[in-house]
């Protein structure tokens, strides 16, 4: 009898329920005695027992749906060691979980958090296997995660919704893309969506470039200028800050997010009218695209083999175009940024972009 | 010869230029000795006399394009008698223009504000037609206006977006719609969404009977819920007070819209994570759903039957299943409410829909 | 108690699910003793006395689900009267299970051969409930059916989408809609899509006219034809025939469907290369519309009312923009056609539209 | 001055446009004296003379639109060296062109066919670039086509769809994809909407082996079974046939295509209904996605830069995540193919997929 238990972590993305589906349908291809154990909500499923017993046929018809059938949480990794209200060691209720089912694997789907806790319960002796689910693509040691493509989607169909009004009316608009603290998903749908700027994470922009930018399209008979913007976009001047500073000057000021500030500053330094479009959470919703239902499927069915062969402790990742195997101990804690020296970052400038950053 | 002009004002929506197609190609059908005088940026380029001369071939292809080719501008009609910075009497200079350019008749494209002044226009004595444009469907007059049917359709993606993302966390979400100062849109895409709870400005909510409505949903197992608040949703005992009181309390209170005021009230007497969707602009933004193709371009051509038939003065438009014109002096200034009584609100409600009213 | 059996019969369309949702939703808001019969299959079922019994909860989430939860079969009338291969009775068999189980009323979703048999069990004694359900909007009594728009946004999706490759190469492209013997879905997307030419069942066409309009385009310099044909469509000699006669010419020239028929006789006459597209099924798929979801929900809505009132015999149907009862009797065995002197056709012709008909 | 020609040749697809813009914007961000030369309909246009002058402003807002704006046309290769009627050497006709307008590169967007007459005016001595365009993926030198992803996109939307309507009825469903000889979309689009049978030119299918697959789905309780299906899909009895028998095979049986051939084949094999969907040049029509953006964008910004650098005889192409240049000579004439050992397709078959080769 092969015994899986399974559970989605962290923010809910697209194809998570096609990944899963591949995992299981390819275990069930090669062998007849499986136990599936869904773990509810995420790590609290594995910490407080809370599971059910699935089969084939629940995997069944869910390739295209969005969320996860499993539920997910945030099970924030620096308080896996801090018991709970009740006193309860998390990382050895786990364990006993683990244990207690006779589990022969735990098949994690989730991010940056999601993978340092994979980890820990890997160095705990449990064997674990990670898909690399996000939205942010910010996972270390994969090309490519699933969900990205469809959140780039999802803001590109913004952006271009928002250029049919903008040549209407003569404003900028500002829209802000979702990524945490990388521009992966800004930087490719603000390509795909023909931003005029784009400002990332990691090329803290300069408000005169920016306003530069904008008043130069105003100069050249452009009647709008369409923003990009990262959630976690940053100016040069925060980007000297130390964290502390930061976050006591961004408390102080009370902007809902970046986008805000930026809208305010623009508005200050210009004659132009500001619209601001966060389109937020709808970024992880929805049925997955092709490329993310095809990528989560082939990961998917890639995990069950590394399970058929015994191979644990490790994500299963995209590497050029190979389905590869990375040990977890090389993803736990580190991030994968946008470069910008990287050639998609020129191959943008070249085409008239500006990153705010002279 | 037929000597037309055309402008687009207010707030842009789709199926604009599907409109203006329909008058041109309709026009041009019957009369080959046609001019059209394209007024850029709305009633501002009729005060001063900024246009393009526009021929059938500039209106070819444009059918599905969102936006407008003429631009657009908000000009409020309450400054129309009010002279510009330089002296210019406004309402003399758009009859300047169009007595200058010898037009038999003036179309124009636009939602309530747009209406009054065309009113005023005829008054005046000029020749005009006017066309039923907004998203937000509050024209008195008409059953339907273009732009309505392709702002609930993304008002309803963004809804159905987030219903995977609320299956997967345990969470309220509020997607705040817009609407101006009715819920037209939020109401059939909140329906069309499968929205738990919908709030209208039309039917004043009761903070407590929406958190009854989710604790509900809660105690029978539901681990979301999902709300749609149109942008002028109010509360019972903001709706008592003055129009001045309430500006005042809006100016103290400082929300960026109606969702984060309603998102504070629910967590303040809920457990409950909120969060807040605002898809904004989007909203007016992109290709025209073919509903408000046809819709326009009906109407677009009924328009040119009007002017051929001489018959001005009025507002093309849907009465019942049929194109009607309605006289002007009957349509402007008023708005055209949800009635908080009739069968589409009670429908809703059978379906298990709380409008927060009890 | 209440008990009430539900089937969909016919051809599947969108927000099958919805309406139905509507329904039971609506009775569990003002009933507690309810049972719901799910016949599988259509009439089907109800022969066989195959059910399933189902809660309101079945029927959460299925709003947006296209498809039918119940499944559906092709039961044509003229056979109802005809013993089965085990020489049942077939109307004897459907009065058999109602009775058996007690029904106090059957909720029938169909087009218009179901409606047929609806009415035959109304006049069995029977009660009897129906909504309106085809893509085809041809049936009697109703203003509109849901599946309808859906169909619609579909077929227009495929000529928007041939649009682009048209215009890159210089073709004749003959696009062929569904909608069974009626115009309805042709003649919106048709609109919709900005085509060239519309070829409907409602008007025989002339091959002549129909390469007249194209050689006429291009002359004008046009690169390209867009032709939206009806699967009904049909020519002005073929109009002429007897149906008998009609048959054996079509079998002898064993066209897979009417565009490849018209593709080979505009190929005679022309010079242009002509492609064909069939969206075929696809136009009954998918998630359905959001103006179909608040259709569906409405009229499910209330057929619930109609239930509770015991207001039998009737099909809830669309009037204006009311939700009204009208009686079987007076629905069954009618089809509602496009008609050729309507104000949407006259306005179609006047934005250049040709018709194939002079 | 630097003088740039461009066209586009072959069948349409999605991404022409974006892929010229990156191209153009990307030479004039570096260089202010550029002349573009747009050769009308393809290589055509070359021969004849005939194109128009474009700037920059030309190719902006075109990102998202289909099509391409310089038209396209198809001139098969060993017709090339065959003088027009008029008696004209077309290749002798192309480099009078050339060096006539002093042109000092030629940049050609294309598939296959296209490449081979590219690498033969290399060897004429012309400097020519080109990026590769196909929906089919099936150009040899890169891993990947722009155009590609969209018709995926589109095809798996079309599995989507037919996949309600197949669970209301119980049938087979053979939707058939575009991809001219090669297996590729009809691969992605299969796995990505969860086709149960995929058929390609690269795996020759048993028919008894598919009939086996839907009878397993049948006896397992699935109540459809659905079939993708590649244009150029053949039977292992045909892949042992030569190109003349298939071709004299072919003639007489007179299918439309190859998804009726294997319709009856099931169909005489089963009780099963099969009905047949083709979405045809569907696939080829519409915005681009925002994958084929910026793949386009990219490669054409690198094409600008391979000008630049005056780096001809290239095909930019994407090799793993990095955009290289590609000698010509190598990549002429040489189709990719999918791999029947390769991971995709083992994975695929590990979720249940049946290629119909045992």
């Amino acid at each position: 009898m092969l015994r899986i238990g399974m559970l989605t972590s962290g923010g809910d993305c697209q194809a998570l329920n096609a990944a899963m589906r591949g995992v299981v349908k390819g275990i069930c291809s090669k062998r007849d005695d499986v136990e599936i154990y869904g773990f509810q909500e995420g790590y609290k499923g594995l910490i407080y027992s809370n599971f059910k017993m699935l089969t084939s046929r629940d995997f069944s018809g869910i390739l295209t749906i969005g969320g996860t059938i499993l539920g997910t949480s945030r099970q924030p990794f620096k308080l896996m060691r801090v018991p709970d209200e009740n006193g309860l060691d998390k990382v050895e209720a786990m364990k006993h979980t683990y244990h207690k089912l006779n589990l022969d694997c735990l098949v994690v789907l989730g991010g940056n958090g999601t993978h340092k806790t994979a980890n820990m319960l890997r160095e705990e002796g449990l064997n674990v296997i990670t898909l690399p689910k996000t939205i942010d693509n910010d996972l270390w040691g994969t090309d490519m995660t699933f969900g990205f493509q469809s959140a780039v989607d999802i803001a590109t169909d913004t952006i271009d919704r928002i250029h049919t009004t903008a040549t209407s009316h003569s404003r900028v608009f500002i829209i802000e893309v979702m990524g945490h603290k990388v521009g992966w998903v800004t930087l490719h749908a603000g390509i795909a969506g023909g931003a005029d700027i784009i400002l990332l994470p990691e090329i803290p922009y300069d408000i005169d470039v920016v306003v530069e930018a904008i008043n130069k399209r105003k100069a050249a008979g452009k009647k709008f200028t369409i923003i990009a913007v990262a959630e976690g976009a940053i100016s040069r001047e925060d980007a000297k800050l130390s964290k502390k500073e930061l976050k006591e000057k961004k408390a102080k000021q009370k902007y809902p997010s970046v986008a805000y500030e930026i809208s305010e500053r623009i508005q200050k330094k210009t004659d132009q009218e500001v619209r601001i479009t966060v389109p937020g959470h709808t970024q992880r919703g929805g049925s997955p695209c092709a490329y993310d239902r095809v990528l989560a499927t082939r990961l998917g069915a890639a995990a069950a083999e590394a399970i058929l062969d015994g191979d644990f402790g490790c994500m299963v990742a995209v590497k050029n175009r190979d389905i590869v195997r990375v040990p977890l101990s090389e993803v736990a804690g580190k991030l994968k940024y946008v470069d910008p020296e990287s050639d998609i970052v020129r191959e943008a400038k070249m085409t008239g972009i500006s990153f705010g950053d002279k």
